[in-house]
């Protein structure tokens, strides 16, 4: 049975496409800086949003009726694997994400739950051997189920702890079993609805408790997959601990956990927080701590994650930009966790929403590149903070000047002279590379 | 004596401009659409960001220390006459804009300010001779002086409304001397703090007086300028009373002064109520009330208006998209409503900024016109609704059909099909023209 | 079958409570302003938050297991009526409201949908004949079936159109045939996801015909009630139509509809787009069209509708303010649009959540009459407003004063004296209300 | 020569108020939970908002024109101590805070600067030893003064740097000789307008190495305050470093500085970072770094620092709530950064508003201690956690828990079952709290 359509089907009003794949700037292929296109944006396909997701809203019922869902239980789950791995085939992405319940359905009991894993496991690894698509990374759905509803490791209830423990437990095993390259934490229900009925310590101690364990497991069974967290202020719960990025380093830090895990950010969330998506890579990778992307975008005037697909090329440029100064993404990569709108409901949007997403990382990628290259910001920056490269200010940055020695160069200085940001000439010269590079 | 430097002079990292007015893709000559750039932008400087203001914000003082504002009164008013046409010649704007107080100083009467600025308009005529550059528009400070503290026409005092009647028909006297094309209206402290201590139904029927009495003025004297009125939600009020578009229209059909009054929409307020540029745009055009536009951006992530230099090339394609399905602005225009940041304090400052809003608009220009004349959107969108061409549709809009026929055609009908809207696939069509336009 | 707990078992902590029906201020038969707090005070239970919401958010899954809801199809609908039935009965709430697919289930037509609907609603008519509970108003249901994804009276589908139009002429004779006091339109998807792929025009002249039709039916049957339209900014659409009262009212004026519609306003929506709930009725009762209201609450730090039961006295005290102003709510009432959280999931919660919003709006209404009638707001408006009634301002009140005489008015007086605002005095006064009130 | 009326003049319409002193709450002398209400309530006078500010906003000019400001430089200066002195006096306040710029004027170098400083620290330090205010705080003001425009100890120039710790320095000296119990940072310009521009990495580091040169400043000239940081998320800058509490905290973990420093919370800066103020108060109490709290509040519909005086009886209840949890703020207090609206701008203003934030905060700590008292929360919240103080939860806790342990007890269990969290009820009680309170 054939599922979709091929992407060299899609097409674009008035525009001649450079390729047959229907993509227009991705070529896995093509060198940029030094590797393969393919290398640098380690798209990956997120199973729920595309092969499980079908529109619902918290108004509105389902009205992406896919085909490979009509079936039941375990029957959906094994036409689910077929549909993906003819999606992926098509697609052309290199990486794959899932929750464990977007890949098989739940028994009444964690070891029913377990099994049907299994059968599902076992097929998705037959299916990795004759294609070339690799699993980015596993993650436990500890949000859906009622028994979450006061949290998972954060939980005023022990047996839930213990639940997602042993659901943890499994999904390392599953990550191992189909060679995750990360596994990753999103606490969904790790928050609070108000402080009126929440022992906020307690709270956050276990999830510390429960992140340790983990570790322990890992090492234990020897998967040494690189362990994410990923940042979300807010949604489904009112306040989520893991907020942003500075807030999840500060958890990490208090709870000695920083050398065990990194963070993988998502644009939605990012703005969610108040920040940028450039801000938050930043963050992290000023403490070392960058390790995988979401690559979506949220609608900057809603308030709630609308996990639409990347198509702004000022965010994929400047988030390519970050990652490519953090020397790459690593073992990390660039997961699609965005859906079709629930008006895009056809399979083929499926289609054209990652080609919109590929293509307009793909841009940002050379955009960034060449903005490194003719070192655009790095020229302007260095000479910007000149001054502490000499005199004074290499006293300062060297620890060899104090309140003092300072209070001594300054108290008589009469002018101090700064220099404009020049924020306007650089975002126009933004738009110049942008648009430049597209007409190369 | 010179202020500024020339526009040639100009340059932008690594980027070879491809005129020597530093405009990458303004060409004021050029034409698109059967009209020239010229023609469909007409770009207003704004006197009072531009010459006037320095850089103040909530927690600091002027940083932008301009020549021609060291002098005092009617001295620093008249330097900045000269400023400011020096800037137009260089720059090479076809249009500027101003409040009564940017370009004279207030004395302690209202007739000593009407003194003032006599001789400020007669010095601006005079240089209006041998310069290209027109009046877009005039306006009347009433938010500034601190007998607006509670509102000029909205006041709870009535000696206020007199003061802001009487400066607005000053105002109308000098729009109608230098031939302004337009007169606005902002209700800066048209609004209220608190429902606590505020008679609303008073103080919009006061505005209401003071705009009837306005429409009669102009009449009287033979000003046949185009009023507008400029929503802005909130900011310096807790509420303004011309939050957005709709709003505007609610009142102007309330009061009867809907045939008087069009629109004069800015960027950011937009978004500070909530809206993106060109559904304000949208609204105001299915009205018949699209009037002018401020030309600006704000940053989506803070709740002030930043009146940033217009960059985006997203929101400048879709604004110019709707003023091209409006037929253009009639005698409005783009006024910069925009300043350079703080921290870009220079006077060459003033051009790369220019500069980039001239050329984002310009750009946007090329890729709307492309798209209405591919009919990208236009062919999707006819056939998305063409069920209303036809059948019950047509029915529906023809006015022939009613509660029970449309009953009896559907209520035993099974299935109904929609269509997918693609959303995905527009965006990426956008890109596509955006990207490739400019690579012409 | 007995599905609830008796209100007389519901216990506070620490607290001793005022009379037998477990509320602290709300007395129905108790006279505030020369009427009962029932009068005041028409609340109405929502039955899909009540019946039939189950706690599912956009990240998890049922946690509310209803006894009721454990049958299916019609069987469902029944117990459902049951379990309503004695759950007003126990309240002692006097209204309730329902949209049609909460009180019968779907069938494959709108036939059979009709066919479900009128045995449940003959069902609710017995139910009503020995209870004093009434329908202050019901509505259609045009936003969760698929069939709408693209708008109800805006889709850009003839036959989405005329299913909505047979909808809500079933709902008009199902409200006629209750008893209904009122008829409300909330258009959940009638606004756009994009303007890429939107006839906005088009869209709003055919809610617009649609509106029309529906005031022509209901004359037809002669059925009476009040026809209310509910504005919502946004959620589950990008934008909605009916963004807030004022863009509503533009709306209704624009089409002629002003004299048939009133609205419906919800807190929650209010401040989703930038309002007050106070802000929103005030609008509203200055244009003559304040119909009923939605009382519940929202997250002010959460972008989305969390329809949380109204517990803040400041907010109910200045709703219960501007309804007092208004002369009371006519045919309208206060429905609580609010659910309990998904994490207070008991039967009980239904309780304590219905509790607290009723007392909340019960100490509202007593201090807000006290304030009215010891006119601590309006006597200081009064005098802030005074120079409008005498002199200058009497004159512009009274259509005598023109630009010319108010500019020989003010031209030469030097010196304009406003008054101090007052507004940290008045908002302590208003603690000093709230408080004292509770005390007696 | 008098400035102020006295507060016992103070009146508001038709309530009696409880002392002569205008309040009706605050009561210094009143015991509740073992200590005066002064004791835990330290309440500070803002010297910037009360004595300098005068209601210039970004769209106007100065509406307070204060008698003690019609002086110039130093005399000003002056005048400005004998009016703080006799508010103090007035008022009743037990601290006062201040930043360098409010108290002294600049001069053309930072010497002279210092010696304007002290001459007015001298006269400061005289007034106190005849008065009961104390210095609960001082700051220096690395904002205001364009040589800040890029920042202070995150400048991109080396001589602001200098500066700033200079400036520092005078204000530790300062803070010693007047005995302040804390120093505060808020770094106003700490933060970038754009990444384009900055390199974050240096920034951050040279904000720590000022902070250990402060530290070490500190103990050189034994000043033993407490150092307190300022979080807030943005304006002026568009991003602020210390953007909320666990973004600091991250901070001072990752440069040492955890033991120095602790954090210095307010209202209206929490709001802006997408917090209530209990939740950041909570944040610092959980880490043990709450240090002293400015006592304001936001407006919940606008997105910039309105510095209102605290009204609102939730607010003020539950940061007492944390406050007392906290065992007291120690050495730090609640200070008013709050200032009177713009048009509240008579010298009664600043009375009427200050009782506001002070009656405001004695009620919320009398309810709060009621709270407690009777384990309102506490017995909720120790019963809903009780799962984990015994079996499987107690050895979660107890570290003897591990992955594997845990799968084993919970894969076969069928059932697990939560307990509501009874918001709404809680919620409930809480107004039952603060009415019942309030009628005592």
């Amino acid at each position: 049975m054939t599922y979709f359509p091929n992407v060299s089907n899609i097409h674009y009003k008035g525009r001649q496409l450079k390729n047959e794949l229907a993509f227009n700037y991705y070529n896995p292929e093509e060198v940029v800086a030094g590797k393969t296109m393919k290398e640098h944006l380690r798209f990956a396909v997120a199973w729920w949003h595309t092969f499980t997701e079908e529109g619902n809203d918290p108004f509105g019922v389902a009205t992406k009726l896919r085909p490979w869902n009509r079936h039941q239980g375990l029957d959906a789950a094994k036409a689910r694997v077929e549909a993906a791995f003819e999606f992926f085939e098509k697609l052309g992405n290199p990486f794959f994400c899932f929750h464990d319940v977007d890949i098989a359905p739940e028994g009444d009991t964690l070891r029913e739950s377990n099994k049907n894993l299994d059968v599902i496991v076992a097929m998705i690894r037959d299916y990795m051997k004759t294609s070339n698509v690799k699993l980015l990374w596993n993650t436990a759905n500890m949000f859906t189920n009622p028994r979450f509803v006061h949290g998972a490791a954060s939980s005023c209830n022990a047996d839930v702890f213990a639940y997602a423990a042993a659901q943890v437990k499994k999904g390392l095993e599953v990550g191992k079993e189909l060679g995750a390259e990360n596994y990753v934490f999103w606490g969904g229900r790790e928050g609070y609805e108000s402080l009126l009925n929440t022992d906020m310590k307690l709270e956050q101690d276990n999830i510390a408790r429960f992140f340790h364990m983990a570790v322990d497991y890992a090492k234990e069974i020897g998967f040494d997959a690189q362990f994410l967290i990923e940042p979300k202020p807010k949604e489904p719960t009112k306040h989520q601990y893991d907020f942003d990025a500075a807030t999840t380093i500060a958890f990490l830090k208090s709870y000695d956990l920083d050398s065990y895990f990194k963070l993988n950010l998502e644009a939605n969330h990012a703005t969610l927080a108040g920040h940028t998506f450039e801000h938050e890579i930043r963050v992290a990778r000023t403490h070392g701590l960058l390790g995988s992307l979401d690559a979506n975008q949220g609608d900057m005037l809603l308030g709630w994650d609308t996990d639409e697909f990347p198509t702004d090329l000022y965010s994929t440029t400047l988030t390519m930009y970050e990652v490519l100064k953090n020397g790459g993404l690593g073992r990390g990569g660039l997961n699609f966790d965005s859906k079709t709108r629930r008006s895009s409901f056809d399979e083929t949007d499926l289609f054209y929403a990652h080609i919109a997403g590929m293509d307009s990382y793909a841009l940002g990628l050379k955009v960034a590149n060449r903005l490194i290259e003719d070192r655009v910001f790095d020229d302007f920056i260095e000479n910007r903070y000149s001054s502490f490269k000499e005199g004074i200010g290499a006293d300062i940055v060297a620890g060899k000047a104090d309140f003092t020695s300072l209070e001594s160069y300054i108290i008589d200085k009469k002018d101090i002279t700064n220099q404009s940001g020049r924020l306007e000439m650089l975002k126009n010269t933004l738009n110049h590379y942008l648009l430049e590079e597209a007409g190369k």
